[in-house]
């Protein structure tokens, strides 16, 4: 990524999307070109935070690159739920749990794979990271289970209170996990001489290239980019979707969920491949946890800003996804090691999902 | 609870309690201390049982611990189906099998986790633990899956062939617990000091305060006094309910499970506190082992001595409370190893469950 | 099984089938003799298969045992899906997983516990086991979720892209299992004494009693006849069913399912009682594995040379009763060690399904 042709591609671009945005009525154009630069700020809002997190120390540095790490995510789905576009919102939602816990986990594990005959991590991390996600899975599957017994504001009561416990969880698990359990959680010390022969553990980070202050100010600068791009792109992908008659949760399952991890996706994939498999499962797993637990809830509130309030009632076939996602990533990952074929299991799973997302 | 407060305190709410129900009419009166004074004797009745225990040595005290530690749950469903009231009796199954394990099994982790670091136990036994959970998920699954392809009479011999092979099950694993097995399924010898630094394993069961002919004594007056406050209490349930406009599912899964459970409540997280925690998860989660694969079951064979007879087919929001709380508490148990963290999740878990029980 | 009776009594049998086949009308009695006759070939199917694999050496003789093992099967369900009788297939198919899974496993590892008190086997494979149960469970779940979004044909693409993806999977794992990864998933070195007292490790496989020429003719011979038992049996199914008043689920998921196992079940707790759990479990585990990731998806394509294709929607009964069978039996192997209770577990939930299926 970090290479010279970055910068004068991220000016070019982002002129290019400005120019179909405001010139072009040509949708398919200002879809595409939103997406590319959308993809290229979100990788250098992933960067600029790592940088942030390196000066910040590892603390407060883990806290805002968890925070920020899905702020693409986040800002795309509040221009939708401004327009009420919920059901969108909703898809985007599971599109981004589901890619992050199968794709990016499943390319990571695949692509380390490859090279490290068995990749291992923290068990305990992996353990804690599958009830946390089996508790995200129960708060989602919670006001549909309630659903025909629930009047609307029933319902939205409901869900007020359960965005509200997930809020509060996903900040006792960062006390907890950053603060009084910091060490027990930390990377595994045992680490496999790669396949290929020669043994080159890089445990430490590498330097970043720019200062403190450039870092902030990048982090800045990305945040805003991402967040103009996100809504430009918010405004062509329905007249898209009907346009290649591809149905909206297709879009917004698949398409859109892409776009928004694509950080995360290069991030763990080269984590993974230089056997920092502990990082990259954090990274795929992580985000996906902070979207259902945090990202997911915060919605339910921003919505009371707006004209209509949102619900977390997901469609049956959104839940079946998530929960399918969630017990096969857990049932991989439980003990703290895997391989090749672990990778091939996500990737067929994301699949078949994507083929029925697809055709429905 | 051993304070010189405790008797003359039973007396008087007892005494309160009979006055109520004899002479008054005001049902939340009667219900109130109907409840304290069972919450008083369901205290008296498991601290006798555990000195029963002490006397008839580990292997009679644990299945009579186990066989009594449930008697007012048994009791008050006996008096709900006598009535009828099959409704309450699964609401209150439900109730207390959520009960146990995410607010007793939960409060239990978490205040043990802010004393010790990390809390562990026999993974065998958790192991174990977990499948029979999930054979008692299966078994009170099945009715419901099967429902809309069997007749009344076909679901009655579902019912009873199912309860059959849970009581089979249910002393099959007390023979393998307490006789083959008993050895490999010991509390686990690992045992962390506490944080506070002060390093005092206390290995050793306390002295009983009793003799051996008074604690059987004990057992029996308090088992009485259990019944007969039970049916005072199930008496008012129903005109409680109507009055505070609470749920009949609400009363049932949540406040009856609490009052019938104090007994559970108080010693399990008193046996956290002092890091036994391998005791603790026995009484949350051997408890509400006991009341899905005995005390339900046998329910259902009581309730052939009535008018009508119950089934075993429980409502899809029981089933998905029942199911929930099973995975929570399996995933997190599993490793044999608690912290704080854990026992917030159970009890976020609780409350998601406890707000949707009300709100229907 | 090699006794001196066996041949005789084989060739009686298959001689009675014969003379019943095609000069009786008697269903029942063309029933019972195709089925015994269909025993005793699958019986001398199995042994030839493994008399094969020592000559072929390990790799392509786990080949030839993983891919003749369900021959029966196969043949059996491709007869039924040239008749049509769709809903049949997909109810031998159910109760081949949950047999082998259930009946076999269960009846290994309680019998294997009788004699054994703790018996071990590889962790690894537990994991990746229970991951590929998974990866089965969510693939036939899949066309059920999305059932009412999709008309006809969407869902016969559907079908078709999920029954190549695990055809991929499945050759995926073979290469996995026995070609990159053979050694980490060998046989755990730990095994125990047997309780009674005398320890005899027997590791080594016994010399086929055949030569190697012999097994080949053998393994064709058996091969052909249990092809032509099965379209006997197939034949006059039906016609019991109904004579008996049976429901077509039971006799295709229970009784079909027992008579095609006979092979593994008699292996699998022959093996389980010589203390080599790690192998009865392949042979359990692994047939239901490949039913559901390559014999069920090849019927899929093999229907399109037939009149009708069929898909992969199941009932919402065998859906819950694959599930059942993978959870309970993922719980109880996941940690590579077994005991008699544990074999109980299965039963009784086997027990539980088989009255399900029955009353319906």
């Amino acid at each position: 990524m970090r290479s010279r042709w970055f910068t004068p591609l991220l000016i070019l671009t982002t002129l290019a999307s400005a120019a179909a945005h405001f010139l072009s009525t040509n949708e398919p154009i200002r879809f595409t070109l939103a997406s590319l630069s959308l993809l290229l700020w979100a990788a250098l809002l992933g960067k600029a935070t790592e940088s942030v997190a390196h000066y910040a120390g590892e603390r407060l540095g883990g806290f805002l690159n968890a925070t920020f790490g899905n702020a693409a995510e986040l800002i795309i789905a509040i221009f939708l739920v401004q327009k009420g576009l919920f059901d969108m919102v909703k898809a985007s939602i599971t599109g981004s749990i589901i890619g992050n816990l199968l794709l990016v986990l499943g390319l990571s594990i695949f692509c380390g794979g490859l090279k490290y005959k068995t990749q291992s991590f923290n068990t305990m991390l992996a353990g804690h990271n599958a009830s946390l996600m089996l508790l995200a899975v129960i708060a989602l599957f919670s006001p549909a289970a309630f659903d025909n017994r629930l009047d609307q504001s029933g319902m939205q009561s409901f869900s007020l209170i359960i965005a509200g416990l997930l809020i509060v969880s996903y900040f006792l698990w960062l006390i907890f996990s950053m603060i009084t359990h910091k060490k027990e959680l930390g990377e595994s010390p045992v680490m496999e001489a790669p396949t290929s022969g020669v043994s080159q553990t890089s445990n430490h980070f590498e330097e970043p290239e720019w200062t403190k202050r450039n870092s902030i100010l990048l982090l800045f600068i990305a945040a805003v980019f991402v967040a103009i791009q996100s809504e430009w792109l918010v405004g062509s992908v329905e007249a898209v979707a009907s346009a290649l008659g591809w149905s909206e949760l297709f879009v917004g399952a698949f398409l859109i969920a892409i776009i928004g991890n694509a950080a995360e996706h290069s991030a763990a994939i080269f984590l993974a491949m230089k056997n920092r498999m502990g990082a990259a499962v954090e990274i795929a797993v992580g985000s996906s946890l902070q979207i259902s637990l945090f990202v997911a809830p915060a919605l339910v509130f921003i919505s009371l800003f707006f004209d209509k309030t949102m619900d977390l009632t997901f469609t049956s076939i959104e839940l079946a996804a998530i929960a399918i996602a969630a017990f096969i990533a857990t049932s991989i990952s439980r003990d703290g090691s895997t391989n090749w074929f672990e990778g091939v299991l996500l990737l067929i799973v994301y699949a078949i999902l994507g083929t029925g997302f697809y055709l429905v």
